[in-house]
């Protein structure tokens, strides 16, 4: 059933022996979510436990600090930012169907839980858990707002993204006030990269090439690439976005090598460029400034086919 | 004489015929505090024109919509987010001595004006605007509210340093009501980087190396990777903080050619380790967490010397 915030925090008072679930490749808003969700229910003498599929990056640690481990059988089962079982991942997938309470932000939740608050217009999960804490009247103490504040962060990529609301700064700025120490949170989240990062971005970048009077940018990322950096796929976020990023350039295309001779391919324009007119010519598809198609051939050939769509795209203009 | 900003805003009343300058190699925050200001004097039917010693960056250009230029002789002289009149540059540099108000938040403000208001605890020149603008009782309206949000989007790197403060992230999201498309503005001054950028980027992430188990890192910038890329001082802004975001990176070094065999050195640390102790052992200084020196010789051997120095360091933690 779906319900309200306040229902939520309604059925959460009535919970014991809480196993709260985050989703597999762990982000921060699952992750300050379940944290978050886990201090409030302890606070209010319940046990409490927080899980997850995978192993939970180190740079999340401060989330957990003085989070002992609970062992106990799980009474209830509370989903955090989850929005389709399929992200429950391997360890957690036993759980799926057995979920009181989805506690979650995007606007495509399946409704899996026996009962669900989906709220899309919050930037983060971590800003429903924070209306939630309202209405269970539970304070926010440091620990809690850095929680709440990571989700925020993270979710919002640092307040770049058109999901951070007026609210969503007003929330941040009252984290603030309970002692987050947002700069510390932002360069953990945002200035540190993984080595195979680095790595793969070095490689890529090296490829960069530009055509239509440098109006075009086109990289090329190859499984070879792939295997030397060690780069995993968390490494590979945004390395699509690389080529859009150059000043001038209005289309950026990211080639990935997926086997021999065969190409996915990502297109990103700016307003003035549909990229899904591109990518749908080759059987792909997309959105006005990402969209994506595969491409077989050898790399020049792929490029010249591309650089051709793009040019005639263009002369719209 | 230090005024209040009430009294700044008093000041500004009573005056006609208005230039107001900004620093030279601008930025969103001066920028952002000129265009502000004088579209309030222009709202209170003053004449009001922004100069700058050099070119404005386009991407810019938005902050100066519907501003026509207007062409008078100066009645009087407002200076805003410019610290010192060595920052006024070649072609205002004839202002220096005649500056009535001087607007500004950095603490290092040597008081070159008749009348200087200073707020070191606002995180950009632009919120002493939005005060001021409250003072004269102006109305902010979204084009305002645009230049406003961008002085403390940039001069926050994005939220994400020390300086921002709980106010800081209120006057944003008052912004954000007014109008302001703030994830267009961030992606604007945060995700575009020029050609030279890019292209002194890759040159310089090839460069990067390894030592100490992966605990330092070291790049090198070559005058002839600078020429090459054709970047401009402007372009080189945090290449310096690279080998330190690399995950498990205590240390990170850059070296920059200066002349022949002559590098400047940067040093990042983390918290752990000192870096102005590290760059003492060779004549220079800087912060715990920032320092720089210059050495002679061979990249490979001032790498060297480097790395020892490094590792002497770290024995202590």
């Amino acid at each position: 059933m779906k319900i309200s915030l306040r229902d939520a925090a309604d059925r959460l008072r009535k919970m014991e022996d809480v196993y709260i679930l985050s989703h597999q490749s762990p982000d921060g808003d699952t992750l300050g979510s379940a944290a978050a969700l886990c201090r409030a229910l302890r606070s209010m003498g319940k046990r409490a436990q927080f899980f997850c599929s995978d192993e939970i990056p180190e740079k999340y640690d401060y989330l957990f600090e003085n989070l002992e481990e609970q062992h106990f059988a799980p009474g209830n089962i509370v989903s955090v930012d989850i929005a389709d079982v399929q992200l429950f991942g391997k360890r957690l997938s036993r759980y799926a169907e057995r979920v009181d309470l989805c506690i979650d932000h995007h606007g495509s939740n399946t409704g899996y839980a026996s009962d669900y608050v989906v709220c899309p217009e919050a930037a983060a999960t971590t800003e429903m858990i924070y209306d939630i804490m309202q209405f269970l009247g539970v304070p926010i103490d440091t620990a809690s707002a850095s929680c709440i504040y990571t989700g925020i962060s993270t979710d919002t990529g640092c307040f770049k993204y058109t999901n951070a609301t007026p609210r969503t700064y007003r929330i941040a700025a009252e984290m603030m006030e309970k002692g987050v120490d947002a700069a510390r949170i932002n360069r953990l989240m945002f200035d540190v990269k993984s080595r195979a990062r680095m790595e793969i971005e070095r490689r890529v970048l090296d490829t960069m090439e530009f055509f239509l009077e440098d109006a075009c940018a086109i990289i090329c990322v190859t499984r070879k690439m792939v295997e030397e950096s060690g780069a995993g796929e968390g490494d590979m976020d945004g390395l699509a976005a690389m080529p859009r990023q150059v000043e001038g350039v209005l289309v950026g295309i990211t080639l990935r090598e997926k086997e021999d001779s065969v190409f996915k391919i990502s297109v990103r324009t700016t307003r003035k460029i549909d990229a899904s007119a591109i990518c749908v010519r080759f059987g792909g598809g997309g959105h006005p400034a990402a969209a994506g198609c595969v491409l077989q051939g050898d790399p020049q050939t792929v490029k010249q086919r591309l650089i051709e769509a793009v040019s005639e795209e263009m002369r719209g203009i």
